[in-house]
């Protein structure tokens, strides 16, 4: 039997969950809900089946959704959300899950309280290209992780009410964490604002891991050309993601350096040798990601699958955030990341 | 008539100068100097004018030269150069150019005291490329600057006595010195080490500048891939420029981002407005920037000209080594770049 | 007040054409027409307004309507057009606008005799790129125009029923028509199939245009790569016409050859200078050009443009195609190319 | 014991062969020759061993060398290699190797019967790019080689004495040789002249080989970028060979069309599927071609292994460029390529 799910929040990303659970073999789009009549009439229009609310509160009590998926600006979602569970619903939240670390905690505690679910719409984690990195790195493929780099760059858009760090470091984030596996330790941020706002519209990110692995993320809003291209360096192999390629988005370098230490008394003896070896970008399916992602989530509900992206997971990115928000507006000073 | 020079260390770059020097209207190659007799031979075979010798006080005594370029390991500079001072000639000292700000003030104060010359081989200022990029920044054309982003990665060469900052950086401080026009007032530099040796092998440097642009430079011996791309962000244009590409290194983006403030009570209503506009990559020429540099030097010693890379631009550059240097030491501190 | 326009074929096409329909200013869209009642139900459920029709007969008795759009099979093409016509609309039909020249002649014929009009639906001429390209051509920028190249080449996708030239050529022809205004006088196509269909899967055609100016077009199923690319060479600048490029899709060189005959008695001393200038990528609008399409048939109906995608155009297109594959018939042989 | 060796012209290309043989472990550069006395001693200073001529007569009677290296105009390869093999030498001719294959086969008779050995200078043979190419093609990893299409356009370098035929099919006619390993039966070639020098600035050749494969060549002086790419299209993979790739010259792509022939009666039912697999740029070496190259002379002549490119090679590429200035001059008229 299909999954009742709805959708709160039909402005840029709604529609597309619409779209994708209407489609889905797994859910039926029962509801929409959205504040605004106009635009709940417009998108709507498609979904005849699905009915139309601009209360929360009516919905829940009406549909009773075994789903409710909650696409508004991200400082209703900690109170949408635990609507939605208290009125008996699993939860699946746009990302940045929440504004604050304390938020996420509530969330995933209240959801505990109530034996429900809180999934995170960490999209990127569900296209063809991420879990072909994730298998290449977390599979040892590419020996030890050395470090990281990111760009994800390009003209605007402007946000009115978040900077550059929380409009484009959380695709950045969700992937770190899905790869990485653990949590950075600290976070250096240093941006500038070069507009009235306030906001800062280019910044850096430097995270450092257990481990000594680091990773750095450059994000603006300020470049004249668009730029998604991630660097994952490791001991064997070496892998280059970029998701503006058509067709080759990760490319595995088989490359590498070898120390080899004469002695150990004198370490600066050290021999050093180059490896260069081929290149390979693996075939990665075309498939839409969010639709991938929402048969996760039904495998879940139905007890088949572990969770791709939890709340928990979400909650590990937005302590990031905070930690990051924190060193910004202290001109990059080191701030700890939270524990969970 | 031809002034005379001399090359000090024919290692990986003096064959160059000699070459140049050589086949230069305005110098005459009088003397190579070498202490390993056997390179001494093999590229002197090539300047059967030029006179060889092992030992720098000995040359300096016979050839009386009016130029001397030294192109020997970093930490022998300053001695070098104060030798060559005393003995009367002008000198051109390979980058980065002393080993501490206080070496290079001390080697300024003294060309100063005996009314000689210290010249910096800053080469990248003197490519068509690189005076088409100060041109369109300088002019004004690109509005105010923004900000600036360089990448400098590739795999290896890993090197035995100096970190990747050493390596790399100084390409693009001198850029920076040369195009900003003023010295960062501070520094933060986060790097890792995955060799015994101790030595950075992945950095980044953050820096500051009076007025608040700043820089942001990613410097790796670690990437699978070689990238050489600089972006200059201003307000009316922004500029890309990418010294791999064969025929278009300089990029003009006719793109910008307008802020219209509307309420000044609410910093918050911000309009803005983006413009897409022409793209342009101008024609630069293809000369041997060493060529071009050296017809500077001439030219300033014969009156005729200003220096392009003084020997004051090679001590700005090392002042900002040294700070990113115990910035690296204290895990990405903010450490102020001294004043001259 | 608003044109009544029916679309003919739900296949591929058809519905992009109905989505615009209803989306204009210009065009009520009144009816859809399909043989296959399915598809009809499937695509005309996102438009309530139109009727649904798997007669054209009845559609036409019905509706009156002022367009009728065929997006059919092009076997089918004359037949529909021809029957709309004689019920009084206008026609506008997708390319290649007929099966052979003498279809298109009797199309003209009968539309003059009627007083209707027929366009062609070639869409790549309504696209900001090829506006650039033959604002650049035909406005004398280039200089003379010297030769095109052409390359359009993917992997499949197969066809039962038409070769390579007739699914990827027309596009081509349809530019070559529109930018050099002339229609060649000759064509030699050389071809091969590597199927058991019969059908050649890779195609080179070599157009010879009246003035000396030649045409070549690289056509595959067969490529590893998609391409498509198109070089206009030109005395004084020329022009790279990439349609995969996401931002910069024309670029203007402004590079020439120079011939200085100095001796005429012997043409053989020919001095050749080369002129190597800048690079420029003009910013070219993103509007979908089905939309811009439909403005230019809307205004040629009100009576207020001339139509850029005629009829006659249509028929031009056509004769080469047919010229074509005449010549791949007989392995490569001069085939002329019938006149108006 | 080394070979002896001489080179004769000292052109463009006469410097690189006496860089490589002075540099060789096979070979001594005993002699230099040239009809111009001040290039002669240009060239000659960086080889004090060599003893430098102005007549070839003279040379081989004093110098007797076991090898001679022609590197002159085309025009005078037949004369100056007769010359060379009744001198008593082997020789080693530039490319194209005579102006006619009537020269190759007189020369090849006249080495045959002295006991002599003629090579042709196929560098690109020789480049790890081209033998890797080799290796996958012919190895069977492509499956069924299905067509060929070469682009080698660049603006200009035009020519005084030879079309752009002459000037670069040489090195694709050369490559197609050693993969396809067959000779092409016929030739079309289409070309025009935009100078006043009459010969052909822009030429397309279309080779039809025995078995079904063609290979398509444009060749071009007035292309504003510069093109170096070939497409191997095989059943089972297919290779893209960028010459002008840093890194990755050769890319092979593991995709492919399979047919599926349902109904014999009707070949119009034929199933097609796609594959889309990985890419693979294998590592290439990056040593110089010309030094690979004069080993393997240096071997054969020793008997330790067979030519690469011998003077039947060049033969038979002489005889396609004699088929294809035949079609030219009929303006793309089907010619037959001589036999051996």
């Amino acid at each position: 039997m299909k999954l009742k799910a709805a959708v709160v929040g039909l402005g840029y990303w709604g529609p597309n969950l619409a779209r994708n659970l209407a489609g889905s073999g797994d859910f039926a789009l029962a509801a929409l809900c959205d504040l605004d009549a106009a635009r709940l009439e417009r998108v709507g229009a498609h979904y005849p089946a699905a009915e139309r609310f601009t209360d929360l509160d009516a919905m829940l009590a009406r549909i009773k959704p075994d789903l409710v998926c909650i696409a508004t600006p991200v400082a209703s979602h900690h109170a949408l959300a635990a609507k939605a569970l208290q009125g008996g619903a699993h939860v699946f939240v746009e990302k940045p899950m929440t504004m604050t670390g304390a938020q996420s905690r509530e969330l995933l505690a209240l959801a505990e309280r109530l034996g429900r679910k809180v999934f995170v719409d960490h999209t990127f984690l569900f296209t063809g290209a991420v879990a072909e990195l994730n298998k290449q790195v977390t599979g040892g493929n590419i020996g030890e992780l050395l470090y990281i780099d990111s760009v994800r760059i390009n003209l605007g858009l402007f946000q009115p009410d978040v900077d550059v760090v929380w409009d484009l470091a959380p695709h950045d984030l969700s992937i770190l964490h899905h790869v990485v596996g653990v949590a950075p330790h600290s976070v250096r941020a240093m941006g500038s604002c070069h507009s009235p706002s306030g906001q800062a519209d280019v910044a850096y990110l430097h995270l450092d891991y257990p481990g000594g692995v680091s990773a750095h993320l450059h994000l603006s809003w300020l470049s004249p050309v668009k730029v998604r291209r991630m660097i994952f360096a490791g001991t064997k192999q070496s892998i280059i993601y970029d998701d503006l390629e058509a067709a080759e988005k990760v490319k595995i370098y088989d490359h590498g350096v070898d120390f080899d230490v004469k002695d150990l008394e004198e370490r600066r003896r050290v021999l050093v040798s180059y490896r260069k070896g081929d290149m390979r970008a693996p075939n990665v399916p075309a498939t839409e990601a969010l639709a991938v992602e929402l048969q996760n989530v039904a495998a879940v509900l139905r007890g088949q699958a572990n969770a791709r992206a939890s709340g928990v997971d979400g909650a590990a990115v937005v302590r990031v955030l905070e930690a990051a928000q924190r060193s910004l507006a202290q001109g990059g000073a080191l701030v700890p990341v939270e524990s969970a």
